[in-house]
């Protein structure tokens, strides 16, 4: 069975040597001293290596069962929550008002890694609270926040998100689930809602569903589109679960992974619910969600690779096959561990500069949202809002490739359940679809988000990156390995760019056709810039005598390796977009 | 539930337009005449998309099950295989006088490409028989050749090859299986096997397995390896099956894919064998059946992309979502269909350009093995020994990455089983592992084949790249588009080469390293070249009035999507190897 360990050390790299957190002026920083995340992180590492990893084979060979409309998780799901409730961590970064422990996202997104490679059907339980909560907070009214949040923060009472339809998923505007006013102010909701993950189970006291419906008489297509709270159970006047409200669970989807986590039909017929926010006005409150929802979603692209790249270097290490090319290297056994051959080295390497790549993004990433949140930085906001589409996009996509190829380090045995390989990839499949689809992501990022304010956030990236080539221009230690492949990448995406200004002007489809190059791209260069940032104050820690050397030492053999052989496919993705859209839109849809 | 349509016009389209097999001079090839092979195709196309392809599913849902030593195969699995059976469809390339029809194996490939389209799980019961059947007769006494040659090419027995071990996967030497001569001349086999496809079921009178084991005393590790015929039931001087021999399947594999085949542990417990070829040449003898199940398993690459995509296609073409960003194209509908979306079509045209090339790609190197076994052509049998992990490792990794996308292509119901397109990946993912994992492949091209025979092979690839390039200087028609790019390919090709040459001398691990790089780059040189051929051709039939202008068209842009879209991959690769194997061996164990 795969084991997990949480990566504290690695966290800790992240947040105090690279980000140097606790020295920030965003409010709530100044208490992330390192031995206060270390103490959070240290406690997180235990309860999901201990408690939820051993349940992640668990839940997908059980997965859920639903017997007279009630659904049955996996054998422990119900202790482990309620042990994960009891340790305060569902309200890790929520307000101290509704009784979270008001940390900011960064240190909710890192303890979220933990729980998410530990076990992601399981951690979604209790992601998908979190974004309903998060929703309410922003858009609810006080009577709404009272009534609900307590509960939601400690996951007392879960919650869920109700989009898709059986005909409708990206285009939300086909919706056809409707909410008839009546005249306490309330709503009867009647649709029918398709993929709601943890859209029913009994390890909650109660389930508020987030539902997107149309009030009839609204105007058209998405516009016409509210967001509705419905509990499971409706709430009486002390805050109790009351009567049941008409929602349902329909069906069970058989999926190819994440089999521990629930995901339901969900039909309402005539059920009760309350508008959140402005009526019309959903997909915007929705978005709060959503927007959260997709850099976790991005983060669980990491998560999965993390805990397969894990088991994989165990794996590497264990067993003995072959002889090393260039000499025995375990002379009294029958052969020399897999890690001494140079294709699962190159394999290995492949993931290890992905995962702690993809952590240092996410990481800043969260710090830009603090920052936009909590300092109220407009300029954080535009980035983030900017990078969202990569981070979901491109760490879902190289995620679900590092989880593969860390399969492949098993032969043979990556193939049998047993093992526990191809649940890593199984479960990792669905980040790149959820959430909205990857090719979404592209389509947002180069026809909506390249283009917001003026493109004043896509410029302030380039300025960034271009600041740090500057304010590191002569350090010779960097220069090679480091400032001039980012220089090199940082060029192409401008490039990239250029063409999408030049050509889509004629033909959007110039720029659209690119536009997942496009996002690979970008990913490719923010992971390089991480990269050379945490190369450089690896060789500071070293100069000053750091205690680790080894650490910093393989911190940047591990950079260098990924300027030198992942960085390349950013003058793939660029050749890829110059040919723009003639072969791309050519055929007769026939022809195919 | 996903259908499946035999690509005839496309494989006619590569017979008899690009490899124009009929004027070919290798015996046997005079008689493919097109309406020949159109007959054939199309009666394998109506078998494989009427009876296997609606197996499929039913196979990935039930698989097999043991019960009390039997292994129970999926519903309608032993009709479907009598039906293959009456239909003469399993001794297609395989001699007449053993009951063949003793086509070229180019035609055996074309159907088996159909068979495993249609449902992978089940055409392995098939290939394998095939696989055992081709090593006994490139190595069996005349009377091993009588005995059980009959019975297999006609399935009425089918084959199995044991290699794998518990502790041994691609070190075979530290294989612990024995067999222990008999005074009769037939030898005790006693050991366990893993990963046995097929292994035991009850469709078929008799199972022969093919065993590797040592006799006691021979030399040590892989050269003392010998090959056993293992029949299930011994069989009878009267070449009926009798008593049952001491093999037996021990378990059944739980696997991420291929539910319908049963994938046994099997016991040999001092089961008697006979041996097959020399003793201690074991290796040899496997060999002959290792690289045409290589071939095989590249196929199947092709072939799951094949199937996936042409449900992506219906799937895009029928799913109404979103508008087309240049204009409604649906204006009666509530929404265009998928197909109209750049990205959509980036995807569909990755599809298309990967399996029409790759379809090219293992017709073309079929003829160099019909030309290396009918013909007794050396240079062939070079040719083709070089390309096979080319074509076995290439085409499996991305033809793997093509079912992914095709899933992606339907949104979160390509996550739901019940669409069927989790299987097609599901499925394909082993072919990237079995018959030699893609990093042995990758080690095979760079460390064996590549300096074979003083590098004579792959010099001869490049001869052939650059007469074409020579043959069509001057065709403005094809410069641009195809002969600029083919030949910037081939340069990065013989760059890594030429890299390998000059670093690999002074460490191996030089060229190790890039050893997967390499095989890659070398897949995408060879899909340029036969796009490059195919356009050629392509422009010649119009130019030549064909009848079906469209479909020539097609395929013009289809290679022009592939020259620009996917070839510049080879680049990427390149600056990769380059890096050489600093970064990648750096490292201490310890320190991943």
């Amino acid at each position: 069975m795969p084991s997990y360990t949480a990566p504290v050390k690695d966290m800790q790299f992240v947040l105090h040597d690279l980000l140097k957190v606790s020295q920030s002026d965003i409010p709530g920083y100044g208490d992330l001293e390192a031995d206060f995340t270390s103490a959070v992180l240290e406690e997180a590492g235990k309860i999901t290596s201990e408690v939820l990893a051993p349940l992640n084979v668990v839940g997908d060979k059980e997965g859920c069962v639903l017997e007279n409309g009630v659904v049955r998780v996996p054998t422990g799901f119900q202790e482990a929550f309620d042990q994960v409730r009891e340790g305060g961590w569902t309200g890790l970064d929520l307000p101290e008002e509704y009784g979270g422990q008001g940390m900011p996202y960064v240190m909710g997104i890192a303890v979220g890694e933990m729980f998410s490679s530990a076990n992601q059907a399981f951690s979604m339980y209790q992601g998908l609270t979190h974004g309903a909560a998060s929703a309410i907070l922003a858009h609810g009214t006080d009577a709404q926040k009272t009534t609900y949040l307590p509960k939601m923060v400690s996951c007392e009472w879960t919650g869920t998100m109700n989009l898709t339809e059986p005909h409708c998923g990206t285009d939300l505007g086909l919706m056809r689930t409707k909410a008839v006013p009546q005249d306490d102010g309330s709503y009867k909701i009647s649709g029918q809602k398709i993929f709601i993950s943890a859209g029913e189970h009994e390890m909650a006291d109660n389930i508020i569903h987030l539902v997107l419906a149309k009030i009839p008489g609204g105007p058209e297509g998405i516009k016409g589109v509210s967001l509705f709270i419905v509990p499971k159970f409706i709430v009486n006047e002390d805050g109790t679960p009351g009567a049941r409200n008409g929602v349902s669970c329909g069906a069970l989807e058989e999926k190819m992974g994440i089999h521990g986590n629930s995901t339901c039909v969900m039909n309402y017929d005539e059920a009760t619910g309350y508008l959140l926010g402005d009526a019309h006005k959903g997909m915007r409150a929705m978005f709060t969600m959503m927007n959260e929802a997709r850099i976790g979603v991005g983060m669980q692209g990491l998560t999965q690779a993390e805990a397969a790249y894990q088991n994989a270097v165990i794996y590497a290490k264990d067993r003995l096959q072959g002889r090393d090319v260039t000499g025995v290297k375990n002379p009294d056994g029958p052969a020399d561990p897999l890690i001494v051959h140079p294709d699962i080295r190159r394999n290995l390497m492949d993931q290890k500069s992905f995962t702690e790549g993809a952590r240092a993004f996410i990481l800043w990433s969260s710090t830009l949202i603090d920052q936009a949140h909590r300092s109220g930085d407009k300029d954080a906001d535009g980035l983030i809002s900017l990078l969202t589409p990569v981070i979901k996009g491109f760490l879902t996509d190289e995620g679900y490739d590092m989880t593969v190829q860390a399969q492949q380090v098993y032969g043979g045995h990556g193939y049998i359940e047993e093992w526990g390989m191809s649940q890593f990839t199984r479960d990792a499949r669905i980040a790149m679809i959820y959430e909205g689809a990857n090719g979404v992501q592209a389509l947002d990022l180069v026809g909506r988000k390249l283009a917001a304010d003026g493109g004043k956030h896509v410029m302030a990236f380039f300025e960034m990156v271009k600041t740090f080539l500057k304010e590191n221009d002569g350090n010779e230690a960097l220069k090679k390995d480091f400032l001039d492949p980012l220089k090199a990448a940082s060029k192409d995406l401008q490039a990239a760019g250029m063409y999408f200004m030049q050509n889509g002007m004629k033909n959007p489809n110039n720029a659209l056709s690119g536009s997942y190059d496009f996002m690979h791209l970008f990913g490719h260069v923010c992971l390089g810039l991480m990269w050379a940032k945490m190369a450089k104050v690896s060789m500071e820690a070293l100069e000053n005598g750091a205690e680790d050397a080894t650490f910093y030492e393989t911190k940047i053999t591990t950079g260098r390796f990924y300027m030198a052989r992942r960085l390349p496919a950013t003058a793939m993705h660029l050749a890829r977009i110059n040919s723009g859209a003639d072969t791309v839109m050519a055929l007769d849809a026939a022809n195919f």
